[in-house]
């Protein structure tokens, strides 16, 4: 079996950092992350830079990233202007996000969850038109910080509503870590039920300790593509202690030890996690970089 | 479905602890898992005081904790000495560990696997003919510290040794927080084919994030029984960096959500993780304290 990762740290990992981190530093990171073997990469948002000030570089990242055959860059676009500044920097992918309830869809990015899907119709016929790649994630698809629970059935309702625009790859989004095994599966198979031909992608963050188990239960339900994080660093503006993604290097130590291929190294992820506490100045989530690998490596 | 949970807080959860914790206090975090619903307490090991100093006050927590119809008190014993200290505390059941490679076996408890079931025979007649209630754990079951990858037809064949002195409960543990669920799988799945009358227990650490993915697996592979610290403190003596317990809050709030029965108040579990913590005078690795429950209770 394999999947595929999209490296989230540099977007979703690094935009709740009080701490603006450097250009150059989010460049390093994600060549790093290329040379580890990941081949999908989450770089930017193109979101107001007034709303994440953490993503106003968005062009000066993708201006200063290598470009590596086999490499995909994506960016989250939120509205018109966002696409505009995608196309303009050079993006492969856009990530357009339609929020699951209508009061975080509003405080994320200023609609309802039916005007989102409008957005989302809209800039999926302009960046197919322009050879853009397109993802639409399902945000709050586990829950709601502000609605509290999310059924499967609304879930998978918006699901059969965005796929009609034709998206290359459908994510489900558990944006403030509350999803557990049961709900994965559910959502896995009704959304490979919904859109049988789209690639499913999964993004958790580990608020509760859930994470890992559901990357891995959304492994051995179909999903193609799971998000994670070096590191383990993460969280989302608008959703409160909405903390860490899983962390890219402990997901791999499960991933392979269970034999389920990714063409990433983990060694390699898990010196660029070190690297990572060291810019930001604080340890970081990932539990691998400091318990190693099993079996040690050879003396 | 439902689940028994065994609170091993008091026991693995403090041993490693490098300050002594008073034995009030340990009385204390008995006292409040007991309120929270648990009813299977790991309090003390009867080892060697010189090995594990923290435990040297196993006679006073057993002469402390209060006796509650339907709560069940184990203590981990090692040899006639240990059990002849069992029997004079007063515990309900006695835990007897098998190390499923020599070279940990010796460094844990001072003989082979060969003569730590020898051992196990020898308690556990003693003990049967003292009414006391007897698990056998078989210990780095998914791995070792010194010599690596454990195959798990060693294990099954162990499995298949120790039952033999018919315990009544065969525990599975994963010393070093180095498994992943399909091991879970498999090793379960055996040993409930070696021994289909016998439950299964698991005892997880998530050194490396695969621990709650384990334990949510053990319950749907056929585990009858889980061991969870509250708080998520712990790690083995003799183990290096074999760090945190699965915390018990944090088990509870996957099960509760998955609809798995276990008659524990995660909410009570959490604020005595928080109560925990300012006993250790640091922070615990549960997140479910720092993150809330989800939904979140009524204001």
């Amino acid at each position: 079996m394999d999947i595929a990762l999209v490296e989230v740290s540099a977007r979703d990992g690094l935009q709740n950092e009080p701490e603006l981190v450097a250009t150059a530093d989010k460049i390093r990171l994600i060549e790093r992350s290329i040379d580890a073997g990941l081949r999908r990469i989450e770089a930017v948002s193109f979101v107001h830079p007034q709303r994440v000030p953490q993503m106003a570089d968005a062009e000066a990242v993708m201006a200063g990233v290598p470009r590596v055959p086999g490499v995909s860059y994506a960016g989250l676009v939120f509205n018109e202007r966002g696409l505009d500044r995608a196309l303009a920097a050079g993006v492969d992918e856009i990530n357009v996000v339609v929020v699951a309830t209508d009061t975080f869809s509003r405080r994320n990015q200023g609609c309802t969850t039916a005007e989102g899907v409008e957005r989302w119709r809209a800039l999926a016929k302009r960046a197919a038109a322009s050879g853009l790649r397109r993802t639409v994630t399902i945000a709050a698809a586990f829950g709601c910080p502000f609605e509290g629970e999310v059924s499967p059935s609304a879930v998978l309702d918006l699901v059969h509503r965005v796929a009609e625009a034709e998206p290359e790859e459908i994510a489900l989004a558990d944006t403030i870590g509350v999803g557990t095994p049961d709900r994965v599966r559910t959502l896995v198979a009704g959304t490979l039920a919904a859109a049988p031909a789209t690639p499913v992608r999964l993004h958790f963050h580990n608020t509760r300790n859930t994470g890992y188990a559901n990357a891995i239960t959304a492994v051995e339900s179909g999903a193609s593509v799971l998000d994670a994080s070096t590191g383990g660093v993460g969280g989302c503006p608008f959703a409160p202690a909405a903390t860490g993604n899983i962390a890219t290097e402990d997901l791999l130590y499960a991933l392979d030890r269970m034999g389920v291929t990714t063409g990433v190294r983990m060694d390699a992820v898990a010196d660029t996690g070190r690297w990572l506490a060291g810019v930001l100045g604080k340890p970081v989530p990932a539990l691998l970089g400091r318990a190693g690998p099993f079996p040690a490596p050879a003396a």
